[in-house]
């Protein structure tokens, strides 16, 4: 396309006479249209949509982290041998659970700033591709923490007959309704990431 | 940056005296030089490398599927009332693996013809958006699938004292290794998925 162009620049200035300055400038700027005009208004509109994104996903991921975090149920009776106690470190897709939306909490933290040079600066497209590839690694770190305990905690409800697993919701019952909270905090979370990069993507898709 | 491009160029044309057209050409032409040019030899490369990436990642979720679909193990022994028998549709972590990993491949084989079309059109950049996004919407099944199913592995490996659940690799060890090579088979598609959404953020990011 700029061989192309610049045959065209050639076919106009090589014709024109030394006294079509004027007409010359007003060509040239016609043809340098093409590249990133400052226009940029959608652009910005986009950039702040991001920011409320990742603002909206902070609290997401940050209410998955914290009520599975603190979920510690102790049940009111206990044997000689045993207190009965759940909590998110006996299972390691917990554990992981907490870990992954943690670091997805504080990515979002530190990813706001460059937000907000995307809302003042719309056409810093630099930023948006680092933004979009830390972003696919945050999708594929909530949807995977999300759904290693979503198998748990179905598994906590539901049991198993087969490997006979058994169900353990009936004593852990205020524990297994915060868990289920927050998997269903986490997979929004997912969701957040997954609508950022595709804004990200449409962004730099469409320089003007 | 394009009002500023302007001012130069206006700068640079006006102080001109009418005999440096050849001057002018040249200047005009070295500014010109930032819209996209028709070199495309990286980008031809990076669509190669985004179909041998689709191929492996097609490889890689159809092994998951397979071998996550067709494990079926019967112990060799049987009481009156049970036979001891181990299929992936016993747990439905599993039958959501089979699934996601069955749509993953799917895909892939559909996307191949676009593919081929970004190779030999480098620059066609609305299929590399659209293949972007299905792409990113990949990333979050392979990974929710190979998470969901690690944590049941890793269970039935494992097994876990709080909860009482036992485990079952013990009995069926064939079972257990097979579908421990599928999770993994489906960690490495989600790996690829991602590297083809950075490669097409990277080729949407540099136009030329």
């Amino acid at each position: 396309m700029d061989s192309s162009k610049r045959e065209g620049e050639a076919a106009i200035n090589i014709p024109e006479s030394k006294s079509t300055k004027g007409k010359n400038v007003a060509h040239t700027t016609t043809l340098m249209a093409a590249p990133p005009p400052p226009r940029g208004g959608w652009k910005r509109g986009v950039a702040i949509f991001d920011f409320i994104l990742r603002i909206s996903g902070l609290v997401a991921a940050l209410a998955a982290t914290t009520t599975m975090g603190t979920t510690d149920e102790t049940l009111p009776f206990f044997t000689q041998f045993f207190q009965f106690q759940a909590s998110y470190d006996d299972l390691p897709a917990f554990t992981f659970f907490v870990v992954a939306n943690a670091i997805a909490s504080g990515y979002l933290v530190l990813s706001l700033p460059f937000s907000i040079v995307g809302i003042v600066r719309p056409h810093a497209a630099g930023i948006k591709l680092l933004l979009l590839i830390f972003d696919i690694a945050m999708v594929a770190f909530t949807a995977a923490a999300a759904a290693a305990a979503a198998a748990i905690v179905y598994l906590a409800h539901n049991g198993n007959s087969k490997t006979n697993w058994f169900a353990i919701c009936q004593q852990f019952n205020d524990f297994c309704q915060r868990i289920s909270g927050a998997v269903v905090a986490s997979f929004i979370a997912a969701v957040i990431f997954i609508f950022l990069v595709v804004l990200s993507a449409v962004s730099l898709h469409r320089r003007h």
